[in-house]
């Protein structure tokens, strides 16, 4: 692409790198994890949310276990004001949940906000002012000094509105546009809230560090977090907390990162909605914990639930490729990976596995509330033997003989690359049923006696082209003798006859089905299948369609 | 969530890890690309790509600048076959672009894949085979010895097929699931085969290092990716290639810090389709370095376009916030937002800047063939007056006074807000229009003459309450005039005053627009324009157009 120098790197490194987070390789305890769904999910949505869907949203983010809630912008809109109060008087807020109102730097702004909060027990007041260079100088046209003036005019605010209102108030700052600061400024203006402030072990403040607009790697991000953690005043009784948005595709990375850096808390929301990219996802976050067993201390075992909740409220659309919660993210689609996941799934059967291992499938599909029948193993053109022959078997019982998978399989990819077209589980059983079970023309069995003494002879009653007729044949058992009827008195030659047969349901009552594959003079296998309550009918008919398919396909 | 202990750390460390890739902060130079959309974007489809759809998309390939094109796995399937000899009989594959096929490692596909590839000038052949502990032991019941065997005597097919077929065939072979394999073992299958194909200068190889199931955090990776460069044998003539899958949201940090710990290659695809939570998306790869000055070597000018056609032949959507390509990720709807580009882009003209910094927007929209009058400033209830005053300069070339704007901006909000809906610029205009300008009742200008003799004179006729007036006034000018007579003649209070006019258009015939503010006895300010050829007549009208707003008002 043409002018790629019209782009400079706008971020900054420290002035140290210490590096240190690297030495570790996974996230061992959650951090405190904060939504933001209602205010920056909210203000980046086409149609904000009406106060009856914020107040449903923010039922369900108690109910998934958030403590810390960021409820809105209450001073800036009417809207936002009324949610906050209807919070309030109508009780909503549990004792253990804090909520949180963000605030510009601004006097009558700061008063508004904290008259909004008349009656909350506690509450997260979060101050803000953008600290970029591009800001500073293209928004606010202010010198560094001004800037640091703003924060802690508005901190000592803060101070001042929080003396006069009832209530347990805490703290929170954000150098916003932290990404394009410099890090000894934003180590600056922190440490000068933080003087402000002046945090103890039992009022501790949140000092958040946000990628507002992604400007550089994970790995960079994460060494500014670990210099702004090395080197914060009062580190010992400052939260920190971080704000990733996904400009780079990387706010996942940036979030977990950092939290090895040194930080403590996370703001996101769920899905990752929020300006322009979105947020961080928090159900990612929380899920590749869980998938390294540990506890993220969120509850997303019902991720069908949450999500048709969100997609109502917000009107958004949970993208299906979004890790965890996408419509196709535990699909398998291919023939080479239904045949692993088929085969880790019996192998964990088997095995009596305790730890999740199974091919292709990072979490167990079940833990968050998805389907093994419906949601892993999707047929179509691409789909293969094993897939179709463990959908078979998972959801309808049919324990089919791999070869006969195998023809099977050939047979559903056909007809879904003929249609163009996934094939649904009853598509693929209709396909089963119309083209192999006890297909009954030329011939159709009416009746048969067995009688054995030494071989086993049949008297066997068929239809054959609309012709009755009586055969009789012996052999060595049932099928056999049937077998030999067939060959000896009717013009139809086949070898190697091989035979399968099992209860359809468990129970006494249940119907047998059963399989059989029969080679034809030019050495080609041709299957059919049988199901009758009597087992013995079942195979009879099993034969007959593997004969009659033959004879069709002749 | 429960269980956590259900799930281990799949992944292995390697022995060493020196981490020197940490030093570098950015990708300075693009990697080969090779496009795997064809093969694994496709077969993770619900509805896989008809042949014409395939042979669609990768003209689209070819014309976005790759030169590596995976077209799929031609011994899997008829319609794959067929798509490759279609490529190939019909001469679609430009002399500067690789085609690349994929075979597992069994002599009647290898046989086959050369057979399709008949006629093809060159190609890359992709062996691989699963090297995961999950599936050595799950899936295929082979010690670490037997796996090794399974990639060297698919090496060797590969030379010796090759040596049979005309054509110009590289070699690339992925240890399949790598990122589940340890580290010793996946160094020494590659060295295996490394060891077999004996890669010269003129015939190097490819190593790729798929992220087949992504397990671990984008630095581990990056250490495992590190370690193989390190480690494999005639490194300089093998090209590592990545292939990144996005189960933990971190497929695009897996490349880059991949790339930075030595790799040369990615495997992606565009949007980021592919297997479950999909591939790497090239776009976000490539615009992330375009945007940090480096040249990708790919054409994402127009991406609206490739959207559209991605869209179309592959039946899926590209999600609203993916990175540089979704619908939203360049909108702002938030008024600080707004204002801060509003700002940003006025700047920018003023300073004529040569590199991008407009806050908020990571990228300038216009380079990937986007719009700003319809993609960036968005209006609905949570817009502000920056970003509506901005939407009204740029779109239709009104430009408001700044308390008038505030005016205007709560009078958009309120209307979107009542409406629960987004506002098209054409709407905000109407609400302009409709509330502000040419305002005529109760007072409607009728005809006006001046005369000049130290004071300006004014001879005014108006209908007012539906009848007709003559009027008289003097003052210091002829607005002023105007105004006197109304405030003299009528029984009508109002105070300072404050005026601003500009032309509408370019050009002599231009109409003139004029903006009004009074201040009403209760010391509100209220607004009028108004429009007309004649710039007089204009500014008169926006006289009357704030007083009858306040008159209606009340």
């Amino acid at each position: 692409m043409k002018n790629a120098n019209k782009y400079q790197r706008g971020y900054f490194l420290p002035p140290t790198c210490e590096m240190k987070w690297m030495q570790k390789d996974y996230i061992d305890k959650a951090p405190i994890w904060c939504s933001v769904d209602l205010r920056d999910g909210n203000q980046s949505l086409i149609i904000p949310m009406s106060l009856e869907e914020k107040v449903e949203f923010f039922k369900l983010l108690v109910k998934v276990g958030f403590k810390e809630i960021e409820v809105g912008f209450p001073a800036a809109s009417e809207t936002e004001y009324t949610f906050l109060r209807t919070l309030i008087e109508q009780n909503l807020i549990p004792d253990d949940v804090t909520i949180q109102v963000l605030t510009q730097s601004r006097e009558h702004i700061i008063k508004k906000t904290f008259e909004a909060l008349k009656g909350a027990k506690s509450a997260v007041v979060h101050l803000y002012n953008s600290t970029s260079v591009a800001q500073r100088e293209q928004v606010f046209k202010k010198s560094k000094e001004e800037i640091i003036e703003i924060a802690v005019s508005g901190a000592k605010l803060l101070n001042q509105y929080a003396a006069e209102t009832d209530g347990n108030f805490k703290f929170e700052y954000s150098p916003e546009s932290f990404t394009g600061t410099e890090m000894e400024f934003a180590l600056d203006i922190c440490n000068a809230v933080l003087d402000v402030w002046k945090p103890t072990p039992d009022n501790k403040v949140i000092i958040n560090l946000p990628v507002t607009v992604s400007m550089s790697m994970p790995h960079v991000y994460a060494n500014q977090v670990e210099f702004m953690c090395d080197n914060l005043k009062y580190r010992e009784n400052v939260i920190v907390s971080l704000h990733p948005h996904n400009d780079r595709g990387c706010a996942v990375a940036d979030s977990e990162m950092g939290l090895l850096a040194g930080a403590d808390r996370i703001e996101g929301t769920l899905f990752g909605n929020g300006e322009r990219t979105g947020n961080v996802d928090i159900i990612t976050l929380g899920l590749n914990m869980y998938s390294h067993g540990v506890d993220p201390e969120l509850d997303f075992s019902n991720l069908p639930e949450i999500t048709e909740l969100y997609e109502r409220v917000t009107r958004m659309h949970v993208y299906e490729r979004q890790p965890y919660s996408g419509q196709l993210v535990f699909a398998a689609f291919s023939g080479s990976h239904q045949d692993a996941i088929a085969k880790g799934m019996k192998w964990r059967e088997e095995k009596n596995c305790d730890t999740w291992t199974v091919p292709y499938l990072p979490l167990d599909p079940k833990d968050v509330g998805r389907v093994y029948e419906t949601d892993v193993i999707r047929i179509n053109s691409q789909s293969g033997k094993g897939g179709i022959g463990y959908l078979m078997e998972q959801n309808f019982g049919y324990d089919l003989p791999p070869k006969m998978r195998e023809d099977f399989g050939y047979a559903v990819k056909s007809v879904s690359d003929h249609l163009h077209k996934e094939l649904m589980p009853d598509e693929v059983l209709g396909i089963f049923q119309k083209e192999y079970v006890n297909v009954n023309a030329p011939i159709n069995l009416i009746d048969y006696h067995f009688n054995r003494n030494g071989d086993v002879k049949v008297d066997l009653t068929i239809e054959y082209n609309g012709e009755t007729k009586s055969l009789h044949g012996k052999g060595n058992g049932r099928l056999d003798a049937v077998s030999n009827a067939i060959k000896e008195n009717l013009s139809i030659q086949y070898t190697n006859l091989t035979y399968k047969e099992h209860a359809l349901q468990e129970g006494s009552g249940a119907q047998a089905v059963a399989y059989v594959g029969i080679t034809t003079p030019d050495g080609k296998t041709v299957w059919g299948a049988g199901i009758h309550d009597d087992i013995i009918a079942a195979s009879i008919q099993a034969l007959f369609s593997a004969i009659n398919r033959m004879e069709k396909q002749g």
